[in-house]
Formats: structure tokens, C-alpha cells, sequence
């Protein structure tokens, strides 16, 4: 007992020393942050897989995610190229073994020979490679028809979050009235938001235009500025082509003029490039900001300041586990350049691996190389495979009564709009929650269909969204979007 | 003539466009950052390279560079079995290869099966990948004889530099008087000052004591808070054992002390434990704050907070490309808890083949099975090489007049004291230089060795070191350390 009671006052002890660290007092600014991709949605999804693994009884058989575009983890299958090269450069005894191509030999011997110690474990320059810089310039020029591009704009980074994250992260300054202002899209991907609000920079939103397939209005553009230079000092503007989550891919007109804004309006242009390979709909190209930039002529080419980004995570590769990734800085003053460098040395350097993929992806295999062929048919298949998931997707979710879609043009994401009856509405305002996230939430309950409310992204007040992502397997995406289909009819006739 | 006119209106008009982003518009928090590991002697080393390879003459035909804990690039030889089992996971049809050790291929089938789509090329959980987190905690469970951990509290991260840096900006908050501030040791590695400096938070230095083979003492500890106190809120004790720059191993007693110091004074514990495994000096042992922490009973153990870090990086594996590393934490507010994994969940997840490497030091090859032998063999011989070139270090530079330098009880690097002479300090303080990097400078140009000043560390004033690391090959180190002396000789005759 004397023992017990001993513990007992140890306790209270313990009481009077609250915690250091706690709600109330830790980073305001981390706490604004939020991030739908990852949200509610998804724990519960993850709880569900676990309760269905332990034999409990639901109206489903399995999850299927398509709340975020993880290619790989929906069963894309990698490059196989790719996989070679990474596994000669983890264990170069390996460049012995015959069944390996001469060509992935051959790049694996490149790579390694830019590491020091001739090994991937050893620490890059902060800003990369140099040899993967170079190489990742060569890429930029062939695909910009000649446009030059200077190694030493390129930053090798950890995924396109780490670079988007690094530049925002130089671009705020300012208090109250002053300070830094960023404009990004709505609908947009949430990464924008989240950096922003723990950098605590102001978020100005402008509105795409989902009536004209979600493109962008400069007229919209001029609003937005406009009402936020009464309240801070917009400093950047952030544009994602092909978009997530609307898959828009903006013509070469908007571009241009989305330029000119910039310059007018000395703005900093940052253009996140991610799905440049993921363009599906007839009519529609990819144009990067760095070549319309050129073509301009020096007038703007000299000028405006862009960053714009790149990853080895999505287009017909999908290797987000790599944490691969780019950034192409143009016109930025040198001193910045440098603070810049000096920022990234800290962390020391991006992956290593990731940077040996990134260099792949700007260096395939070239006409009559062993591995050419292999290539472009894998390349190939997996990119009209999400061709057709894209039209499918479409094309299905607008049979569906309270259901548009746009065409999903690019990227890997439909984003359409849903009609939410009244009295849904009202239950969900009643439980204090978004009436798409009570949507999307009883979605997942009874089909095991995990998706993310648009709310998550933004969209126009009144307006009701969710976001699927086109990669499941053609089989699964026509089971699962029956369902959709199927569950919406019910919620419709629940709540009518 | 027209046409160059037009370009010259132009350039007019792109004169009156000033830059958006400029050393005075931007980031002020970032310009404040310094890095010195890869500061200005790093920059000059890679262009006197450079300067060699082109075939200029130099004093030296090769730059060492002893500057940074880059085991590789230093020729260190990575674990056979880490690779094949990484090279497995980067290309699976490897299974079916019977050249590699059954070992290998039953650890890279578990990595593989937790990861989604069984493909490194998927994100993760936010946290890491659960089975790895297991293993960690399965690992910290036997490395502290049985202190349990909870998988719940490790988070998998980018190196340990992301680690830290992202439990420092939970703990910032705060402005003017009540700033948060954080307790780092003098000498740090820098990315402590580095980070508190980005983060805006206030770096309160506590002085590591040089006479007593830079012990930590409490009272200086308790000196260094009350004044602290006067002007910010002290939040967080950082602690590096074994240390960089120093190479001191901490005791048990020591440790002991500073839990109760944080316990009394509130605050949060970090733990720096990167170079668990490098600990040379007979007497010496590591002791992980958990241990002593859970063995300190529940006043302490279950009031405490502590996050402590541990990396790919350092020990014996020295893998620092793959950007693998993790944290556990004891004692978080549940609250602050959920939001670390939102604030995590923005970046998406850290490197995969990073947390597979992770897993596979946490649980390498055991007693009986295939690759036990040669992984033991190699780890041994890794180790003891290290605490050979520790010893050796010491030894030569306190044979040299006007270095001394403490025994290099763990870690990677040696911290000696060096003597500058008056005129030597009043040239460099002419050119506005630190004398130690006046000294470092001279140094490099004269012998092409790599160092890194003391005062891009930390030192108390008047007194001044460089940071050498100890991983140069061990007929190599001999030749750095012969060429340290004579410069050092030499040096100290020219400005006598
Ligand atoms: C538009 C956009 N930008 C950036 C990213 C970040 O990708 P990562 O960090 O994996 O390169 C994503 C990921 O989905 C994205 O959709
Ligand atoms: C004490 C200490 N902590 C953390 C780090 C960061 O290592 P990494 O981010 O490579 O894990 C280092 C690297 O040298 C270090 O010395």
C-alpha cells in the first residue's frame, strides 16, 4: 500500500508537469495546415481494410482506393529498364551477370561514376548530380524544340512537393498588409494550400472555369489580383498543367497570356509540369511555360521569373516512392540563386536513387539500344491504357443523373460535379461536416470506394465535387465506377 | 539598325521591370541561414578539382576532403547484403536468380509485400511503411534490453536531418520576448542553427566543456537557460551523443543529468543518436536516452518528452545517398501527435528504398542464417578500421605544436584546438575572414586538404579548431595528417 501510495504522488507529481509541448502551444501556423489527400477519408479507408483482413462483415469485399495517383500501388508495372539500371547502381557486382542489357549496363556505369565512391550511398551535391543536371537539360531542350536550357537552373529535388515547398519557401516575407500573397487555382492540388499556410503566406484564390472544361480566364486572373492587392502583396502565381485535380490541359493561347499577366503584373510564374506526359484528348498538346516563354521573345524570355517542375512520379513511369524530381529556375537573381543553393545544403541532398531514376526518365533508351523497343512498348501501353480509363471515366460518370464530368483531357484525376440533395445538405451542415465529405464518407461505408470531396481542393461555394483518380485497372475502374454509379442513385433517392 | 532599336525599347522596358524575387524582397528568415559543412572551402575544393582535372599545377595532385561524414565517397564499402536485398527490391525478377542468398530474397519479399502494388515505386503511409516501423521498434526494444516500444511512436523520415528539422517546427511559436527558443551545444553540427535560424526561433548556445573531453556539465546548462529566460521562451534541449563535432560519448550519469535537468526545467528532449554505433574509446559505450529515461522509473518515464533520431547515414552502413532515417517519440500530446502525421502526410512519404534500407539495419542477417558471416565480417571490419583511424587521428595531432585535440571517443570526426598566431588572426580579421577560415583556406590551397573551421560549428571566443573527419582511407588519412602537421608548422613560422 505504502508502495501504491508512493506511485500514487509520483503521479501527481507528473500532473503538475504538464506537457511542453501541446495543442495550444505548439506552431499556430502548422496547425492551419490541411491535406485532404491524406484525410478522414483515407483513415477510415485504411480502419476498413483491416476490419474486412479480420473476417468483419461489410457490403463490400475489398477497398479500392482511388483517392490519390499512386500508379504502382493500383498495379502499374514499372519499367523495366528503370529497375535494371537502379538495381546494377545498388549492387554494381551485378554488372557482371549477362542477362542484364548492355545499354542498362551502360548507364548504371554512368551514374555510378558521378557518385562519389562510385556509390549510390554516398551524399550528392545539395542541388544534384551534376551529370543528371546535364542530362536532365539535354531532355528539356529536345522536348522545348531546341530552346536552350543551362545545367545550372536545374535543382534536383526530393519529389515535385520538395521543390514547389523550396520555392514558396523563398517567395514569403512581409506582415499584415505586406505580406506575401500566392495565387493558386481552384479547384487546386492541396500541397499549395498546406505550404502556404505553414509558411503563413496568403492564399489568393482565382476560379477556373468549369463550364468551358475548367480553363483558365485571365479575366479571372485580374479579379483575384486585384481584390488581393487591398490586403497583401501578391508576389507569385502557380499553375498546374496538365491539372490536378481537373485534368485541363491549357492551350498554348492561355499560356501566352497567363505570361503576359505575369509580366504586367510582376508576378512569379511557377508552373508545375508533373502530368507533362499524361495528355489524352484529341486537340490537346502539352506546351511547358519554359518554351511559350521563349517563343515570346526576350521581351518576356529575359524577364519573367518562372520555376517550373517535374517528378519522377507520375506520367507512364509512376515511381513516387523514389522521391525523384526537378526544378528549371529562369531569370532568378543571382543572389537568390545563391541563398537558394545555401537553403538546400542544410537537408544535404535529394535521394540518390531518385535522382538516378529522374535521370532516366530525361535519358531513356535511344533508338537501336538493346532496350529501345521494350521501352517504348511499355511506355506506350501504359499510357493508352490511361487513355482509355480517362474516356471511360468520363464517359460513364456522365450517364449518370446529378452527375457532369468534364473530359479528363490529361493527368490522372476526373473531378466531377455531383448534385447533393437538400436534405443531405442539411444532415451534413447538422454533423458539422462538408456535405461532399458526408457524401464521399457514406460512399466508402457502403462501397468501399475511397475518394476525395472536393471541398478537400476547393471549389465555388455551392458547388459539390469529388476527385477519382483513372488508374485502377480497367476491370476494377468499370466495377467501381458502377458502383459510383449505383450509390449515387440511392444517396439521390435516400435524400430526395 | 531597326531592328536592334526595337531590341534596345526592349531592354528598356525589361530595365523598368525590376525582378520579383531579390536578395531584399525575399525570405528574410532564409537569408539568415549558414551551413558551413558545405560552405565557401567546399565550393573552392570542388573548383580546385576542377582546376586539377583541367591540368593547372597545383602544390598537390589531389584534393582530400576530410570536410563531411560522406563514408563512401571516402571509399567505404557498403554491406553486401544491404545492396542485394536493395537490388532485389529495385528489380524482383532478381527472386529468380539463383546467384543471390535466400536471405536476401526472403527480406526483400516482406519489404516488397508492404509496399502497396509490391513495388518501391508507391508512396507510403506518411509515417513509413508499418512493417518497418515494426522492425525499428523490434530493434529499439532489443538495443535498450527490453524497454518496450511502441511502432505507433516511430515515424520513418528522409534522413535524420528531416526528422529534426520537423520536430523543431512543431516546437516554434511564439514573437518577441516569448520567441521559442532551443538549447543546441557549442560545438553543434550545424543544422540545428541552421534550422532554428529558418524557423525564426531563438538558438540558446550551452558551452560543451573542451577541458573535460567536451563533457556537457549542467551547470553550464542551467547558465545558459537563466539568461536565456530573460529574453524567450526555452522550449527544447537539443543533445548530440555521440557528438559531432566533438566525438564525445556521453556516461550514463551525464545523461541521467540532463533528463532530470529537462524534466525540472520543462523541457521537450531531442536527441541526436545518428552515430549510435560509432563509439571506439575503451570505457566508452553508448546509452540511449530511452533507455535511461525508462530506467530513470515513471516520475521521468512517462512524463518526459523526447524525440530521438537515428539515420542510414552514419554507423556502420554509411549510406547517406538513400536519404533513409527515423524517429521515435515518447510522450507526445496525442493532439500534437495527429498533427505531426497531417503535417507529414503534405510530403507525401519519405524515400522507400530509404525505409527498406532503414528496415534492413534494424533487422539485418541473423545467427544462422546465409549472410550472417559476411555481414558480421563486414560490420566488424568497418568498425574497427574506424576506431583505428580515431585513434590515429588523436595520436598525430598531439604530436604537432600548437594542435590538441581530444580523444575521439565515437562519431566520425576529430575537433582539435588549434593555435593561430596574433598576426595570422589580425590579417584574417583585416579581410574580414574568421581565423579559422583564413587557416582552413590557406590550408586547402596550400595541400588540397578539405577542412572545416571551428567557428562554422561554434567555439568559445578566442579559441579556435578545425573539423576533420576521420573516414579518409587509412593510408590516405596518414598522408592528410603528415600534410596537417607540416602546413600547421609552417603556418606558425610565417606569421611569427
Ligand atoms: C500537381 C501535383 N504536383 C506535385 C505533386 C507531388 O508529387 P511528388 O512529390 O511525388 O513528385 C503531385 C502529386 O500528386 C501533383 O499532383
Ligand atoms: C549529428 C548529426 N545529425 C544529423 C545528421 C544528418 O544526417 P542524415 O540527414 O544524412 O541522416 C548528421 C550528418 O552528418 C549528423 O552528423
Amino acid at each position: 500500500v505504502h508502495h501504491a501510495s508512493g506511485r500514487h504522488d509520483e503521479k501527481n507529481g507528473m500532473m503538475s508537469r504538464a506537457k511542453v509541448l501541446t495543442i495550444d502551444t505548439m506552431n499556430p501556423t502548422v496547425k492551419k495546415v490541411e491535406y485532404a489527400v491524406r484525410g478522414p477519408i483515407v483513415a477510415r479507408a485504411v480502419e476498413l481494410e483491416r476490419e474486412l483482413s479480420e473476417g468483419m462483415k461489410k457490403p463490400f469485399s475489398e477497398v479500392i482506393k482511388a483517392n490519390i495517383g499512386d500508379a504502382h500501388a493500383m498495379g502499374q508495372q514499372p519499367i523495366t529498364f528503370f529497375r535494371q539500371v537502379l538495381a546494377l547502381c545498388s549492387y554494381p557486382e551485378l554488372l557482371s551477370d549477362s542477362t542484364f542489357p548492355e545499354d542498362a549496363k551502360s548507364r548504371a556505369c554512368s551514374i555510378l561514376n558521378s557518385c562519389g565512391g562510385n556509390s549510390m550511398g554516398s551524399y550528392s551535391p545539395s542541388q544534384g548530380i551534376e551529370s543528371v543536371r546535364q542530362d536532365v537539360a539535354r531532355y528539356i531542350e529536345r522536348r522545348d524544340g531546341g530552346v536552350p536550357c543551362d545545367p545550372d537552373n536545374i535543382y534536383l529535388t526530393t519529389g515535385a512537393s520538395d521543390g514547389i515547398v523550396t520555392m514558396l519557401k523563398l517567395l514569403v516575407c512581409g506582415e499584415g498588409a505586406t505580406r506575401a500573397g500566392v495565387m493558386i487555382s481552384i479547384p487546386q492540388y492541396p500541397l499549395y494550400s498546406a505550404a502556404l499556410a505553414e509558411l503563413g503566406a496568403v492564399q489568393i484564390n482565382y476560379y477556373l472555369n468549369e463550364e468551358k472544361f475548367w480553363s483558365l480566364d485571365i479575366s479571372e486572373l485580374q479579379r483575384a489580383l486585384d481584390e488581393a492587392r487591398l490586403y497583401c502583396n501578391p508576389r507569385a502565381l502557380c499553375i498546374i498543367n496538365p491539372g490536378n485535380p481537373t485534368g485541363q490541359v491549357q492551350s498554348r493561347e492561355c499560356i501566352e497570356d497567363v505570361i503576359r499577366f505575369a509580366a504586367q503584373e510582376r508576378l512569379f510564374l511557377m508552373a508545375d509540369e508533373v502530368y507533362q506526359d499524361n495528355v489524352y484528348a484529341e486537340g490537346c498538346q502539352f506546351h511547358s511555360f519554359k518554351k511559350v516563354l521563349f517563343e515570346m521573345g526576350p521581351e518576356y524570355s529575359e524577364t519573367v521569373e518562372l520555376a517550373s517542375f517535374h517528378s519522377t512520379s507520375k506520367c507512364y513511369m509512376g515511381e513516387c516512392g523514389f522521391r525523384g524530381g526537378y526544378m528549371e529556375i529562369i531569370n532568378m537573381d543571382d543572389d537568390v540563386k545563391a541563398q537558394l543553393t545555401k537553403l538546400l545544403s542544410v537537408r544535404l541532398c535529394p535521394p540518390v536513387p531518385g535522382q538516378a531514376l529522374m535521370d532516366l526518365v530525361v535519358n531513356p533508351p535511344q533508338p537501336g539500344e538493346p532496350s529501345y523497343e521494350r521501352f517504348i512498348k511499355e511506355r506506350t501501353a501504359t499510357l493508352s491504357t490511361l487513355a482509355e480509363k480517362a474516356k471511360l471515366t468520363e464517359q460513364v460518370l456522365n450517364t449518370v443523373q446529378g452527375i457532369s464530368c468534364n473530359p479528363v483531357q490529361g493527368a490522372m484525376y476526373s473531378f466531377p460535379r455531383i448534385t447533393i440533395p437538400e436534405k443531405a445538405v442539411k444532415e451534413a451542415t447538422d454533423m458539422g461536416q462538408q456535405p461532399d465529405m458526408f457524401y464521399c464518407m457514406k460512399m466508402l461505408e457502403e462501397t468501399g470506394i475511397c475518394l476525395v470531396p472536393g471541398s478537400g481542393f476547393g471549389q465555388r461555394e455551392g458547388t459539390y465535387h469529388f476527385r477519382m483518380t483513372i488508374l485502377p485497372r480497367t476491370d476494377k475502374l468499370k466495377i467501381l465506377l458502377n458502383k459510383v454509379q449505383e450509390f449515387h442513385l440511392k444517396f439521390t433517392q435516400q435524400y430526395s
